[in-house]
């Protein structure tokens, strides 16, 4: 069984730390206690940071704000890269003009608009504007009412040849301790497959989002991957997408995986972290600086 | 190209014919015209015949009973074999006591009701009674609100070892000529993968229900599975389920499968019908006794 | 956590067993030692008993045969239900005429050959007989060249629109105490997603099995499902396929699986049995008739 | 129906070409006659080219030496990425010493060894160095005993908890104009759901590849992703995987996809290109340059 060892003595190793936010900074709980500690000794030893997270609910300020607003006041909308912006990137690419139809809150359909794009969630869509529909979007899980939006966009996508993007792969997040909840990702999986297509997914394991984060720290230090480490909660995300990226991983127990089951489970799936640490907070004792 | 035969000279050839209900005795603009003439032909030959449908929304009674309100008044209960019903004897001989859940309409549950268990929907379910819910049924698409349930019945499963029956395997059904309808089978096939455990399945093209109705039948006459053919409109549930139980089958193109795209469909999936019919009509001139 | 109970308490409240065999009956080692106490026991008790079993490289005469030449002489060949002899039903039944072409021993072709069919391994199809192939089976894991002849049964199944049978739906079998081998019902799964195409598969978690057994336990007594229990060593074939079909059902831990980690299986697959038991073997000063 | 467009005309507007090599380059047959032009031209205009392609059965300098000598003397082996580079990042990242076991041929094993990495034929895996695989790579469909070293690497896998990489994703490959070849990611696939880990992937769709080759672009030229255009003849690898990352996309018509059927499959599979042409030859009296 793998050693836990001292979450500060690993990112000493490291110029770059990539965070998981759900699980890792915070929980249903609201922030973990003593994390901005870890922010603090970062930015005292000029370490880079960036959060990388499956979360197209909100853009990156209004993220931060949340950050903010639970009292982690260090981390700056710029240092946030989700999966909502590879999608905001992919329409700004792709879409041109036309409709953008979505399944989700007008929150988080507001920062995916782009020029020549305009937004109008599933429910609005009828017989005079469907035609015009360029890409459906699936933002989150919360906001449309799932009965008759879902059938909405089924049929769809079923008259239309369009591109339709999953812009968080998670099927499901912890919402206490005991309870989950659907998450937009699980429901666009039944949705493909309805309608046997194949969309197009954004978010980890998926190597976009690494990169996305990797092209920001190369922007502000001269590295390459292997000064980079990845901490996350999950193996099949965080670990197994920094891992497949070339990154070094830490899986932390405070989230999806549990102290006493994390040996199980990195031998059922066969995806090792190279690192396991209690949390990615680190104790008083430890800062020395 | 499989050549399109005449259907009352291929149901000449069998003592036993099973009819798939929804797209060959029916569609969304109700009862195929004509379609009764079939029936009385059948009755005059002193052929049996059964219907064989992937519903759980209704008991035979209420099957039958909105046949007789759409003018096909010759189909009585006891000539119709649901998924539903499966569903009912497995939890006679099964679930003992206790609580089953549902998803569905009220009047989906009481027909599953047996002596000894208390059908509840899942809106009901809570702290208080979680721990003696003995199953959980997904019934029918409608009758429950979709977000907040669907969530219930994801920690349901979590939190409870019990057995999860799906009594319907379809994935839609069509709802005008141009919609279709997510079914209570695609919405079990995503909290099948949100959890991530394994549920019983109660339909085509399983061959339980094929079992089911071929016991009926010979209880009626000397027969066997050679004097039988199947009715349907649907290569991977109808077509697919009676070949494999080894019954020959006749493939309509009155429902899911067109004129237009048979062929290409056939050869997609590998699934041959026997015959291959415009419909399950027998035309007036054919009749002839 | 479930109870582990006495094996012949149990088999004391029904009329009729059914024994899967594989882990059950034998394994690696060869036969249970005092498994044919059970029988002997079942014998003088009148109970009915059959062997289901998801193996189609050899006909029930041949199993029997090995029973014997194993020192269990009490289980004829007519208590043996094969997923081979469904394979051979569905054959009889659906294909009329022209080659089977199978991928398996010369030996598990033989049983299966029907009047008007003639068998022939897929590497002897070639373009002056391809025409003729009707039907494809995949019987045993041996007896061919998987690399040559895996890629023959792709281009056959692409070309020739036929059904394709799967005699036995295992995807491993273990072959030593730490050792599994890949088995004809995994090797088929591969071919199927790479052609694309829906096989016809028979063995257990499918009732078909389980259903061909009821009707011969029901020639012989008068009986319904409440009288049977099945005993199997697999949760997700046995006793998946015996409950869906109404049946209670015992786990024994002399097989697939362990008495360390029956409990997690059980909690994570959903499946449970009605019973658990060290083995099907009877002890000695049990028996006391 | 989208329309077909002349390919000089689509590549006049960009800045960098991607091409897939099978399908667009060559085919069963050989170099497409003309295809060396194309290249001409691009460096007639001082135009940056890459060859994006799922091999890791040779090296770049080997699929080079493969190109010159049917002919197409111009591409550089530092024109090529392939899903076996990806590979060999990940060995050198992630693995940093002990056995690398490999499925595939003595060839494609010797260029993706890295210092402190042993590669050996899972053949040779045994009692004695099993604990010093570090971890097994799917390279090639070609090199080893299908039947013999499949049934190894499944109970390698079950032992030992490694990572498993496989170097291409393709399920086939054409072999004649009517014959396709199981390719190693279809091998891996089978392998994968009969040990029920999560295997490490490289090659198209998935954005890694495009990710490697616009990092090449980049070093020689100021660009963004819309001075790129992606060349292919398959929609689920070329054509998502081009889209995904967020660039336009060429479909050709002289491999995977057929001028007979890509506006069904365009449909079928909700992938669409930018543009679709013949090929990716431009004709003689194009050239005017």
């Amino acid at each position: 069984m793998q050693q836990i060892e001292n979450f500060k003595s690993i990112i000493d190793k490291y110029k770059v730390v990539f965070f998981d936010a759900f699980g890792v900074l915070k929980n249903y709980n609201g922030i973990l206690p003593g994390i901005e500690k870890t922010f603090e000794y970062l930015e005292a030893q000029r370490k880079e940071y960036y959060i990388v997270t499956n979360d197209a609910s909100r853009s990156p300020y209004q993220l931060a704000d949340s950050f903010h607003k639970s009292g982690l006041n260090i981390i700056k909308a710029d240092r946030i890269i989700s999966s909502g912006m590879l999608t905001k990137e992919y329409l700004d690419l792709q879409v041109r003009d036309g409709i953008v139809a979505y399944l989700g809150t007008t929150k988080s359909a507001h920062y995916i608009e782009s020029s020549g794009l305009h937004t109008l969630p599933i429910s609005e869509i009828n017989d005079t504007n469907i035609n015009k529909v360029s890409a459906l979007v699936f933002l989150d899980d919360e906001g449309f009412d799932w009965a008759k939006d879902l059938n909405k966009a089924v049929n769809l996508i079923r008259k239309r040849t369009i591109p339709v993007i999953v812009a968080n792969t998670d099927r499901a997040y912890p919402l206490t301790v005991s309870d989950v909840s659907i998450a937009i990702g699980g429901i666009a999986a039944m949705i493909e497959s309805v309608v046997g297509k194949q969309f197009i997914r954004f978010g980890k394991p998926d190597s976009q989002m690494f990169m996305f984060a990797y092209d920001m720290a190369r922007e502000q230090l001269k590295i390459n991957k292997t000064d980079i480490v990845m901490v996350g909660d999950t193996l099949n995300t965080d670990i197994l997408g920094g891992n497949k990226f070339g990154l070094d991983t830490v899986l932390v127990l405070s989230g999806n995986t549990l102290a006493k089951d994390f040996s199980t489970r990195i031998t059922a799936t066969g995806i090792s972290p190279t690192y396991i640490c209690e949390s990615a907070v680190i104790e008083g004792g430890d800062l020395g600086f």
